[in-house]
């Protein structure tokens, strides 16, 4: 890998975020049966997309989130093609890779290595079940972001994040913290509970917060602003859907980026109000 | 893939386990630091090394357990050549990619997809921290295996498992048995701690446990087979480290496959025994 991000630490997203007035994340997802025909078929058309969507949107994205799984499924190619999708984000753009990884502390490792230096991405989203060693291989990075899981966008985040006093998810925010700094790990809170945001924001007021479920899953950006916004913005507000797959039938690429273009403006001009620039 | 497996339920597990006299699991683990330097280098030793594990242990394994962290490791090379291990396993085994992934649905279901369909692996290691929904996609298949993390082996099991009343890994077990069937959904319980497998037993009195930490992890066989055995076996036991690098400091790599041969061969000897025959 060969881009080298300029996102390292708080006070560099921060800046970046002032910069473009935004803290938009835009999320790959690229779903065969979403993107618009006349980019091709397969994993070609894949690659082009994604890359199409980095070029119609960076100047108001601070963050991509390709998901891993859209690109596993794909095989080797599919995680060649994510590889140069990489390689073509600006460095100026954090790239989150959305994998949901998290195994023994060995293995845990080996997965930080393969995301960071052999994919190139700047940080990872992680699943914390098995606890403090199977993290601190990501956290020991102090040049990487690691961003786990807390409270998440689904439904499912009812059978087991919620069990027990206090709530499981509040028992990873407080644990963990300690794992890593502010400067290299965020959370991720669904945009879906709002009112949980606030409460959050009590237990890890300096970290970042990657909040998914504005838009197709029906969370609200002035509620999420609202509860979470922090001193150095503390926010990146993913859309994925919302974004990529904006036009509806569209009747060429170009037609199609821009209705993205636009889909990601109008966030991103929501988001400046709530930043009070 | 090509790859057929012929153990897509319980009763076609259990006869291969009766068959071979053991409930063998290989892990995969292939960390460069530690294969035969007569293997050669980077990922075309990986692969070398893998096949030969299979070639000199399937005689006695009823499954296998590639960690994806390794293979992710080499990035779109690492992926194809464990596409070519995965085709190298014979029927009569059981390929469980360790991959322990879990998403949100629609995200879940592209994962099952990629490792079922496009891997051709028969069964997966998943997280169960975003519940149901992220679960679902996996279960939903009946003609292969789910393998949901409850209690795991590490040290930092300690840190969310056993969180609430009761604790977290019990409550995984209660509520996600009605996602699946026995028939299709098992689970990851270490063998570190197996004053708490004769529990687990209890609560899910039918269903297969994939046991991993016998050997290099310190868990003790004799106790697990006495806590988790049932009447259609119900365990896979694990062990990587202790197999696949049972050789110190080969002179050739026949001498190394020699040794973990005769390392498989041992440990199937010991569940021999614990089957009463």
């Amino acid at each position: 890998m060969d881009r080298i991000s300029t996102l390292t630490n708080r006070t560099q997203l921060h800046e970046a975020i002032l910069e473009k007035k935004s803290y938009l994340c835009v999320g790959l997802d690229p779903d065969s049966d979403k993107i618009p025909d006349c980019f091709g078929m397969g994993v070609k058309a894949m690659e082009l997309f994604c890359k199409s969507i980095i070029d119609a949107t960076s100047h108001v994205a601070v963050a991509y989130k390709p998901n891993l799984a859209f690109f596993e499924l794909y095989c080797s190619e599919g995680w060649a093609a994510l590889e140069r999708i990489i390689n073509h984000v600006p460095a100026n753009c954090l790239v989150i890779a959305d994998a949901k990884r998290g195994d023994i502390g060995n293995t845990s490792s080996k997965y930080a290595n393969a995301i960071f230096d052999g994919l190139g991405a700047d940080a990872i989203t992680i699943a914390p079940y098995m606890g403090e060693d199977s993290v601190r291989p990501f956290t020991d990075r102090s040049d990487k972001w690691t961003i786990l899981l807390a409270l998440t966008s689904n439904k499912g985040a009812d059978d087991f994040e919620f069990h027990g006093t206090p709530p499981l998810y509040e028992v990873v925010l407080e644990k963990s913290s300690s794992w890593g700094t502010p400067d290299n790990l965020m959370y991720v809170v669904g945009a879906t509970r709002p009112e949980l945001i606030s409460r959050i924001r009590e237990l890890v007021p300096h970290s970042f917060l990657l909040v998914p479920g504005v838009g197709a899953q029906g969370g609200d950006l002035a509620s999420v602003a609202k509860a979470g916004l922090n001193a150095q913005c503390g926010l990146l507000v993913n859309s994925s859907r919302g974004i990529i797959y904006a036009s509806k039938n569209p009747s060429s690429c170009e037609e199609a980026m821009n209705d993205s273009r636009a889909a990601a403006e109008s966030m991103s001009r929501e988001m400046a109000k709530t930043l009070c620039l």
